[in-house]
């Protein structure tokens, strides 16, 4: 049995039904956060939900519980499921709707919950500086954590073509915004930097608390600047990864470096 | 009882069940297809079903249906939903899988088909450019029907929001794309035109049939090119739509032109 919380139930996945009129699979209408489970509690909580109550805001979807009965739905799930170290995502949709991209009058949004274990520790990354897709910075949904997820899979397939392990994304301007699923950090002319959110970066909760450890400037981020950093680091709410490669070119002395020891402790 | 097709099967949609691990849902990981039905019968089909299974190709989903077993699934949805005239919609996913970026290895591929009765006929068009969001000409999603349609979803609520049908929607470089769901055609300088595909437009069916048929040239449409428009038509494979007002402003006589008369022929 695997369980999954749905719209307020427990149960088992094999038993939850997404409806094929859901405007989250028909459209990617919707929300998604992406939770560390420390220690079998979900982690930076608060954070997530006020996240996702602010993209829900913007897209205009109802956020059908409170954040006490989120609270108390994860960390019933996180049991269930005896996850001590591992993840949970929670997917808002709008919900079903008739045909059509007008969202209904009144939606009746889908709340899905779902849990996995820790995987094995990710090593340093070597990564590609993806050519298929460029994030769009001139939409708002760069800025939200939707289920618009296509052009981070087709960057992520490629990088998979090239033998690399993530791929760093582009912004229409041609500058660098963040990796397929983690923000951006590099040491450049010996500071601490990372692409702004108006350059199609995600506000990602752990590049928030890593901007504020290490004093990281945000500013604009051109090829050739990364081109001299001296370290690369990907955060993410599940992990702090060191990129050693990029292009097949050694980032520094080719090893993890001070920036990604001091995010890890 | 409301028929669906689903993986091979004809069912009622109350049965039928999107799994929750289904990546068309969790990351919009997936292409779909209108399709109008005339006189019962799915128009234009080898069109679309080249058009997805060259997306499919593009996004690297194995499309598990031959043309004649999809066209066959189709006609009979048609029939048990009694339609007579109205649309197909048929949405292929890369289908459930674990949990990150990276599609499995051997993935499972969704196959949904929804059929809906033509809605009543829609009155020529009063359009906005919408200001919150941009297309992006600099990803290959731009020329894909993905499930990543929430730009279109905002700039139609903005539409919506500002009192209008529908939403124009310029690319990063601020020119012409498209509608929210159709393409653009307009008179400019006594010219029929179309913004190129390179421009961020979806290489619609019906946009292809109206080139066709017009004579029209695909170039770049500045919005200072759109304001002296004497003629503006959304065209889709379910409808040509005169738009005889943009951002308030008249087009033409404020009334449907000869285009519209020849495209609708």
């Amino acid at each position: 049995m695997t369980p999954v919380w749905l719209d307020g139930a427990l149960l088992d996945a094999a038993a939850a039904r997404i409806d094929p009129a859901d405007r989250g699979f028909l459209l990617g209408d919707g929300l998604f956060e992406t939770i560390r489970v420390l220690d079998g509690r979900p982690d930076r909580l608060a954070a997530h939900l006020a996240r996702l109550r602010a993209g829900a805001a913007v897209l205009e979807i109802p956020l059908p519980y409170g954040d006490d009965a989120l609270a108390s739905a994860l960390a019933g799930l996180a049991g269930a499921a005896r996850i001590g170290s591992g993840s949970l995502r929670l997917t808002l949709t709008r919900g079903p709707g008739p045909r059509g991209l007008l969202p209904p009058g009144t939606p009746r949004p889908t709340v899905l919950a779902t849990a996995a274990p820790a995987g094995p520790s990710l090593p340093p990354a070597r990564v590609v500086v993806a050519t298929v897709t460029r994030r769009n910075e001139r939409s708002p949904l760069s800025r939200l954590k939707t289920l618009n997820y296509l052009d981070g899979v087709m960057a992520r397939q490629e990088a998979a073509r090239r033998g690399a392990d993530d791929a760093l994304m582009l912004n229409g301007a041609g500058r660098l915004a963040e990796a397929t699923a983690a923000n951006l950090f590099a040491v450049i002319d010996g500071r601490p930097v990372t692409p702004p959110v108006e350059e199609g970066a995600l506000p990602g909760i752990a590049r928030a608390e890593a901007i504020a450890r290490l004093g990281a400037v945000e500013r604009p981020v051109a090829l050739s600047d990364l081109a001299r950093a001296t370290e690369i680091v990907l955060t993410s709410s599940l992990s702090i990864r060191p990129v050693v490669a990029v292009d097949g070119r050694p980032v520094g002395d080719g090893g993890p470096g001070s920036m990604a020891a001091a995010l890890a402790t």
